[in-house]
């Protein structure tokens, strides 16, 4: 799912990214700094809330996902690399559809992201790229789903003649 | 477009949220925490890339949208509250669409966040609430937009019989 070239890519292709634990403290951190809702720093007010207990930022649950993609991704550049493979460049992605968090996050979860390749396809305006589009979990340790959304990823395409 | 009753929202009303500074420390401090991209975290990184620049993650311009909402929010509550008016419960957002980011943002800029109600519906599993529908963006100082997506937000409804 990354630092493959666009070519290797294929639909229907997994990958677990890793997982994050919301300790309790960097729940309130977050949400201090990013997302201050009393729900989201104050343990009464989550009670009180929809909630019903002090949960975290769904902006915490999806940049937790993001964590884990990242290392995931260099740990995918540095196998790749030292195989002496060519490696490509990911480009920002164009953007996201059907963000949701079907479930809260509570303090002391730990949630595992995971990606299916859904589909590709070459980019008409850019011919250096390809679009990689993917649905990407996030499970808490009961496998209820805390996060989903479906990703756009820009992918390097193979050059012709390129020695991979 | 927060803290009010369901019944009080009108489509085609906007609210500015406020404006996030985009410091250097910060743009490297929150990608190291949550998407170490070397494009994020590093200058030459970021000269090399498809940025041109060193370029704040994506999730951090979105978390800088949450902390004006909740700013903001928290403003209008209280403002609310002195005019001696109910306060409704908003509760978790089900979900966003079309996340995207049209262009970076980089360090030194300012992104404002502002929302329009597109428009909202009763929740039928769900007699205390609605929802309400809003396109919310950020544009930076030059006012090219940098982030975009639809809202769906929950948001009590007035109980019959309370006086506001």
């Amino acid at each position: 799912m990354s630092w493959a070239f666009f070519e290797e890519f294929e639909a229907g292709q997994t990958d677990a990214f890793g997982s994050h634990f919301f300790a309790r403290d960097e729940v309130i951190r977050f949400a201090r700094a990013y997302d201050p809702q009393p729900f989201h720093i104050d343990e009464e007010a989550g009670r009180d809330s929809i909630f019903g207990r002090l949960a975290a930022s769904g902006w915490h649950t999806a940049a937790g996902m993001m964590k884990c993609w990242s290392a995931y991704s260099f740990g995918r550049r540095a196998e790749r690399q030292s195989r002496g493979l060519a490696l490509p460049e990911i480009g920002p992605s164009p953007g996201f559809e059907a963000l949701a968090w079907p479930r809260p996050v509570y303090p002391g979860d730990t949630v595992s992201y995971a990606g299916e390749v859904v589909s590709k396809r070459p980019l008409a305006s850019r011919p250096r790229w390809g679009l990689v589009m993917s649905r990407i979990e996030g499970v808490n340790q009961e496998g209820v789903k805390v996060l989903t959304f479906e990703s756009k990823l820009m992918v390097e395409r193979r050059i012709s003649g390129q020695v991979a």
